[in-house]
């Protein structure tokens, strides 16, 4: 049995009132909602009880249930994912797992050229190195999305020695820490998002390579 | 296949930025989000496609596909959903069968007791008469949680001939249309919604005994 499977069902009694207080309902009037078969249905109460859900008690008629705290934290969760569909015009979200640089980035970020530029968008001192993020099978589209968007446009500068291609950069968030992202705006890229902050933020967050991290993306300005 | 597992499936998507613009995505790409085989992602795919939820062209390895204005809708409907759940302190959604009344609501919304209150709490004068409808199944379980929320009370109050009972009354809305639903608070309930609104409802709306009508109520006063 998926989880969706659960969810749904939650929600499906959830909406009949069970997130105010109990509800009255038999298997085959949950089956008839969920268009699955009485069987079928009387399990999925079970599942949702063992989950920690729902709860329930003995009627007159029919078994009485009601959303638990923590089935409404799951409905809470499942609404949200909605609501970040269409909040992606203006922030994503991203996951992948954590892998370590090269040591180029601590490199990179200590360019005046680029260092001013953080300072003044983040409003923090950059600490000297990046936070990486390899991302992974369709979370790359992401990737692609994000090189689409205007961001904060870094633009290409000298030194003495070399040249520093343009990089485009977005303000963003780690466990609530403030970021940034930058992407180099030429060359192939790598699924790595290249994360900037304040503090080391594998120390910070406690991240070793191969942990999962999840990050937020402001797309505005 | 049920349709929820089609919006789950369109939920992903579009979280991968489907609803942005062109993802790039196999079918056990696919798989591994929905946590279904491969077979099952991309007959999932299809029928994303014949419902008008997806379009899809050929990439340079992987498929294309992004969410339709169609999908975007479904999407925002089933977020609603999720979000009506923690309105319901405040409103509540009604769903049941028209039916015809015994006449009797002609005769009580006359009743210059009760008519009073419906024109100040309303802010309209009530039609004689009010539309019905029959709530069913785990339905009935929100008309409990209405019986036991504040609402407007209409005390009890006497004519020559005989005396009227308290009666709760909610605003509500039916199409955009404001009423007023009141239930009787002695009693035993029958499962029937009595709305009270402006105009003939029936008339309003075209509706005839056995159609579907869905009625908000508002919980605040």
């Amino acid at each position: 049995m998926l989880e969706h499977e659960l969810v749904f069902a939650l929600r499906e009694i959830a909406l009949l009132g069970g997130i105010l207080g109990d509800v009255e309902l038999s298997s085959s009037e949950l089956g008839g909602i969920l268009g699955i078969s009485q069987q079928t249905a009387s399990r999925r109460i079970l599942e949702l009880e063992e989950a920690g859900y729902i709860q329930r008690k003995p009627g007159v008629k029919k078994q009485l249930i009601h959303v638990t705290e923590s089935g409404s934290e799951r409905i809470k969760a499942e609404k949200e994912k909605y609501e970040r569909i269409f909040e992606m015009g203006s922030r994503m979200r991203f996951s992948g797992t954590v892998i370590s640089g090269m040591g180029e980035g601590r490199y990179y970020i200590s360019q005046p050229g680029y260092t001013l530029h953080f300072r003044s968008a983040l409003g923090f001192e950059p600490y000297p190195g990046t936070f990486n993020m390899q991302l992974n099978g369709a979370e790359l589209n992401k990737l692609n999305i994000l090189r689409n968007r205007e961001g904060y446009t870094i633009p290409e500068f000298s030194t003495g020695d070399r040249t520093f291609g343009s990089v485009r950069f977005f303000r963003a968030e780690i466990s609530g820490e403030p970021c940034g992202v930058v992407l180099p705006l030429r060359g192939h890229h790598k699924g790595v998002l290249e994360v900037i902050a304040g503090e080391n933020m594998r120390q910070k967050l406690n991240l070793r390579d191969g942990d999962e991290a999840r990050l937020t993306v402001f797309l505005d300005r």
